[in-house]
């Protein structure tokens, strides 16, 4: 259903190496997708950049900081754990420390295994022109090389983000903070949509294809830079527009200048925020994240019929697309199964034999609706499929006659290296098997995915996917990299370890 | 939509005297919505019942404990917080030092200001036959009665539940461990679901009414209580039956036996598990809940028809109504509120300026399906009102047309007594106000209930509600108290402070 | 040098039963050494406790305590560690919440293990006639016959202290708070300064034989109690006097009344409060335990001299007597061993190859003085004779030529059953061997004890101990137990478990 | 008594301008006494280590660090607090992560304020020839100006620490580590005592002048390097040798090559070490420290006599200095003062009622032996004067009939620059009046100190100092800073912020 696993590396098709011990403990960390928020122009922007975060919770609960500027000063706090943890009503002499009228914020995707501290965004650095605070969403694809570079030409690393290079890039030319900012970005490669701070302006920058989103709102006097509308809703601002691949906007309290920069590029914004990453009441480029889910349910009703009593989502990401499959089959949709909004990450490991049963931590079957019944199940997308396994093991428990799974996605058969966690290869249900292997292996009656060019429709290309010039940023479907992975590229380089120092505790 | 004010006090047609002030900032503590679970024969009892506390985690997130015997010994963990934080895979010592076969559990509801440890569940007490563990979801309404009665007779209290006086009645009684149960409970006067552990016995009851919810399970050889069945379907045990109200079953290496040692009256479960508390996978009393939410949802289109083009639920409670009322009135039924489920306790407060414009930290608008909608919006009742103002308003602001206000529930006039949390009754709208005040006081273009015959209906009894014979507990709608309420009766004994001793931090 | 081990049972001479398994791993709980404080009449109650027991830290440093009364309602806070961390800056609200014009507070003695909260003091009850809050240094020794007593009769313990026998059996009789606490104490055997604390009245008591210290003091228009004078030192109140053996003192807002209601005895006070205990700049009973600590080191040099170059101490307890046996032996005082004062609970566990060595973390030998001397090593006590054999080796090691050990107190044959941790009989290193024994197992050149009479001189006693009507409590010496060891005694009774429950974590 | 104040600057006798701002709020962090540790060739090299630092705690109690190697990567462990908290039995999981041959350490000082987690030693690195861990004890005084510099040069500093100019000057090098090293430390200036970690070495290094100690120990067939001896004697390791002024050595497996790459100078070691900072039983340079301070105490008997019944020391610092006065005054030696050393940080603040009291939360006075005696008090060393002040009202008021003040060193007139926290000029006693107008501010009946020349002979120095040829670092007496304070002579430079961000929590 998702793309949440901890590690990626080789995998597409020119490669095809095994993946690098070392990188892959540290890429889960380096690779991942995450939230921004900016604000400014309002006494209180270190709360609405709190406000913004929580918002942009489901884009990473790792961590969180924000960076204020009062004018005289930066003031920062970061730490693990969600936005209402980092910055609660406990904390309020924190809040009362980030004072200031212009702030940036930062959420980080959670990942298995101790995270570092120094990791956490925004990250800051003093150089000679004063101070830069930077929150970046998105994945460089030459961060490793340049790092390496930079490290020889005497630079020193903090953290072991990718972001970083940024920051060293900026450090090293001359000039003036938006002159700084574009020469580093104009010698990165990959995917990134960033929010920077200085002492006077409040910077966003989309790379050239779009591949992660930003938005521009406005609230009174204040301009605010999101990455998802649902941040803007919030705290009442209006969604002015989004900020254009390949743009740089510059705000001061002389107000807002556009810039663009970059060589342009036909944009190809992430297909999977559609699909999976954004939030439902969020508007991405127009549209409806809600309604294109309910309308690849129904490209996938007329692609994959089933001859079903009823449809049930996986919740909750399935849920809008089921309600569109139920529209266009015609069949009645139920929550068939019941999500536990409690479960949190460190539960007491059950026993062996417990686990064994197919332990309901998160999910349970309602058989009031399942019993006796032809289910369609609706997922948005299948990754290593284990999970499927468990879900239908369950609805079958439950009593269902027969169980059709349909997914609004296509398969899955190639990593991502542009900001989101995937598998290995290898671990890509899709890339190991046939559609058939997988109905097998899953335990389902019929398997279905929805097209490409169904896809395409649902997001309002009536023509589907125009191969010459495919509109989205598809690669995991296509094994297409619009944008050159130099680090895996590289090969043996980029299998170098990212740090020498594990920090412990 | 739901009952979760922090205080209660006078407030029935008969009463009407002014809150006790000292009792107000007690009771929020002593009376309140829980869970119970028990199991006996399984080698992993305490794991069995972690699993089973965390499937219940809706109806109790304060604190958490269980009690397990180990053949020598009773060995205890309890906690404030929910039951995965407690029973953490950090504490993997806290689940090893729970060994044993039989082991209880309880979880306590979620109120403000700070709970005292000495008050979280399971209780213990050493009496000269032996220990005694209890677990108790319910209230009694003569507690106070009696604990002021045993503190006369020498009697040491070292809580502030009222729980603890079925302990000190049978530490005064003589006799076995089930006698002394049952000549306890026939003193005490109210609403309970019991599980109690001993050395050799793990018991389960039900006060004669059946107010709270209990049901048997079986897995292998293993027997189990629960509140509700979704704490079976989470270890994969099968429901055997509800424990009768009235019952008593006593569970030992022998087998089960069941005793009806009380003197019968005709039952009367709580109506608001139906409408709220239960999980909708929950079965009760051979009622899908799910299904009878839609069947409410169905009636209530019936009753309180809506010119309107869209149906869109408060969630996640009022989801399955939505989708009943959606069905019955023809009438497509979206999600138009989204809710962000990271919500926590201790989030930072907002400014006076944010809050004013309605800050939207747990519900979000999706506008994509409201703008220019007249809009029917389905909740599962009303209680205060605060929430539904914000939630209309919001709507409003997200574009839609007309919003048609219909609940799931009569309109809630009286203060409940047998352990749900509500709050005094001039705290509660439909007691302030009549239909059409209320609904210009949330600002509705029209405002519908469900009646009481339409929830009988749905409830699976044709006729309505029988008013010489009422099948359900329903005195919230319409302040008849089956089970006397002596505390409350009492007026200035019962104002007296519960406790002198106020703990710090 | 200490008296620290963690359990006791068996072991005085008439007995001679081996250890009892349960008792033993709580006993550690029930009995130790521990600090009490009140104060009634200033604005500051809580405050001035506060610091009273950081004074008394060295007395108990595993949990502490407060109970303050506000005119209205008790104010507690308890918790587990040093009272600079339990009552710390940090914790600004709790000092807050502990308002009013008096309040009694407690350090408990640091033992192995997860200590319970719930026996954390002062204890509090409430009782028909009010709140009673009480705090306990001593042990009784009838504790247990009482609790099977009490629970006999239906009373249910919240606790594993002896001390909570006392609040039953006023809760079950009848009279006024002051009446009651008589006829309580009347029933108990042992060892007791105790303060206690209701609405109106703060009262302090002293167990006939006068075992334990217990001081009163003013300050301005407050009265205080304290186990010692340097608790009323830190808050520039005055000592007024000792309470006398068997005295009650009841302080009310009308004054102070003294009552000696129990039947006299010859008083008893204990030797080791001199000896070890006390801080030395304490007065106890009109002498300066420093002073006393000196006397002993002269009595030591006169009764077991030693041809040497140099006296050192074994820090910090030894000091003193180091100081006076330099004194009468004419010989040089040195610092030959240095005290690490960071030393806390939980460093890390060396290797085993290190711990071979002989780890240093708590003391360092200064070889500057050490090294070629003939060195008289004075210890305050011997024990287990464990940590003499490391201090020995680290001198030798250090470069001694000889070491003569001399200790301050006569050897120990018995264990303490009034209040001080001591090992079981068979752990006491003078009750297995000979002095000539124990010089070759702790690898002395010579060892050398002060004698009983040689104590008591050093105590004022010119003529030493009479025999007849020995002046102070001596049966760790001796083997004489003036007060009844009723529990010890009824062997079987007192070798069943105190409780059936283990907390965890 | 104690150099123990938070910011330092201006100053010297040379520029006497006013304290600027912004450097005052961060110099207490980057100037400070501290503990360096390292060992190379043992299978427990962590273990080591924190025993090491454990047996240094008392030069700083902020934080503490260890970075060990374990033949492939570098591990670390870093926190606030004392090394038994960082490094306790809890964390058994920190050390195993810590294995390896090879390990440093470093404790920092304790100062008010929160300290920042990014500046705890050891430093770490990555250059391009791989990985560097660095700890210092010391201060460059030309740290501003080089940081400046390098942030000019494109270089991000990740701490406020001075110590980082030596990892970012070896980046920007060429060649091997130890020539990186030296040619770094050839443009610093100050005073340093370094322990370096590479993947193959551990290196040690003095500056030039030895202003701070570092020692070389052998344990087996393991090296180690420590501030002071006691760290050796911990672990049972011998002391080989002193790094000697301006040495580097560098160990490898191959055993140990010593270095001096400096231009040679005359050795100036800090005075202070003996008055104050090291620990008794610590030998520097041949010497006995306790020795150093009896003999200081004789000195000052000769040079201040006083006539009095009793000599009395304010403990513990002051404890050999007052043997060795008694001894050469023929005058009683007494525990006057009774230290309590349960003292933390974070106790209540008290009222301002008892504050006023003068509160005794570290010191009591022993009126046994100060009551009615004329006293004389030893301290060893006065700076603020704050301090004196209450201690001699405490004296007083505990009967003292005469109190005649002699402190263990000569006034302090100068701030320190190369390692010591000491407040400005405008607040050391010594500064700002006469011998006898400190004596009426402190309310000695008599003041005296030991000369400069008295201090030198108890150092060896038969003549005293010799004006020409000084043989210690005297600059807090004389004024006379040998090493260029080239950030101080900056002026507006320095008082550049050292940094814009301010980290919150």
């Amino acid at each position: 259903m998702t793309l949440t696993a901890a590690s990626q590396s080789g995998g597409h098709a020119p490669l095809l190496v095994p993946p690098p011990l070392a990188f892959d403990s540290l890429a889960d960390r380096a690779r991942d997708e995450c939230a921004v928020f900016g604000v400014f122009g309002t006494p209180d922007a270190a709360a609405h950049t709190a406000l913004g975060l929580h918002a942009l919770q489901h884009r990473g609960q790792e961590a969180t900081g924000i960076v204020a500027h009062d004018g005289e000063r930066f003031n920062a706090h970061r730490g693990l754990g969600h936005v209402g943890k980092v910055f609660s009503s406990k904390s309020r002499d924190v809040m009362e420390s980030l004072s200031g009228h212009a702030a940036i914020g930062h959420n980080r995707y959670s990942t298995t295994g101790a995270p570092n501290p120094r990791n956490v965004q925004p990250l800051f650095a003093e150089l000679d022109l004063g101070g830069v605070a930077l929150a970046h969403n998105g994945n460089l694809t030459n961060a490793l090389a340049l790092r390496h570079e930079l490290i020889g030409q005497g630079c020193i690393f903090q953290s072991t983000t990718d972001t970083e290079v940024i920051l060293h890039l900026m450090a090293r030319t001359s000039g003036r903070v938006v002159e700084r900012l574009t020469a580093a970005l104009k010698q990165v490669v990959g995917a990134y949509s960033l929010v920077v701070l200085t002492k006077q302006k409040l910077i966003g920058v989309r790379d050239p294809y779009g591949v992660r989103p930003l938005v521009l709102g406005r609230r009174g006097d204040a301009y605010l830079l999101a990455s998802e509308t649902v941040a803007l809703d919030i705290i009442g601002a209006d969604l002015v527009r989004e900020i254009e691949p390949g743009e740089m906007v510059i705000i001061t309290e002389d107000g807002l200048e556009s810039r663009k920069p970059f060589f342009p590029v036909a944009p190809r914004p992430c297909l999977f925020e559609y699909i999976y990453f954004a939030r439902p009441d969020s508007i991405m480029a127009g549209r409806s994240v809600y309604e294109v889910r309910k309308a690849i349910g129904r490209e996938l009703a007329v692609e994959c019929p089933a001859d079903a009593d009823v449809v049930i989502p996986v919740p909750d990401s399935g849920v809008p697309a089921a309600m569109g499959f139920a529209e266009g089959a015609g069949l009645p949709f139920e929550l068939g199964i019941i999500r536990n909004h409690y479960v949190g990450r460190t539960f007491i490991e059950p026993t062996q034999e417990i686990r064994r049963l197919g332990v309901r931590l998160k999910h349970n079957a309602n058989s009031a609706v399942i019993k006796g019944k032809r289910v369609v199940l609706i997922d948005d997308s299948i990754v290593r499929g284990t999970t499927s396994v468990k879900i239908i093991e369950m609805v079958r428990e439950a009593g269902a006659a027969e169980v059709h799974v349909r997914v609004a996605s296509p398969p899955i058969r190639h990593p991502c290296f542009y900001g989101i966690d995937t598998p290995d290869r290898s671990d890509l249900l899709a890339a190991r098997m046939s559609e058939e292997g997988m109905a097998n292996f899953i335990d389902a009656d019929s398997l279905g995915f929805v097209s490409l060019d169904g896809l395409y429709r649902a997001l309002g290309e009536p023509e589907g996917r125009d191969p010459a010039h495919p509109k989205f940023l598809d690669h995991y479907f296509t094994g297409e990299y619009p944008i050159r992975l130099v680090d895996e590229e590289a090969g043996s380089r980029a299998r170098q370890q990212l740090t020498l120092l594990r920090e412990a505790g």
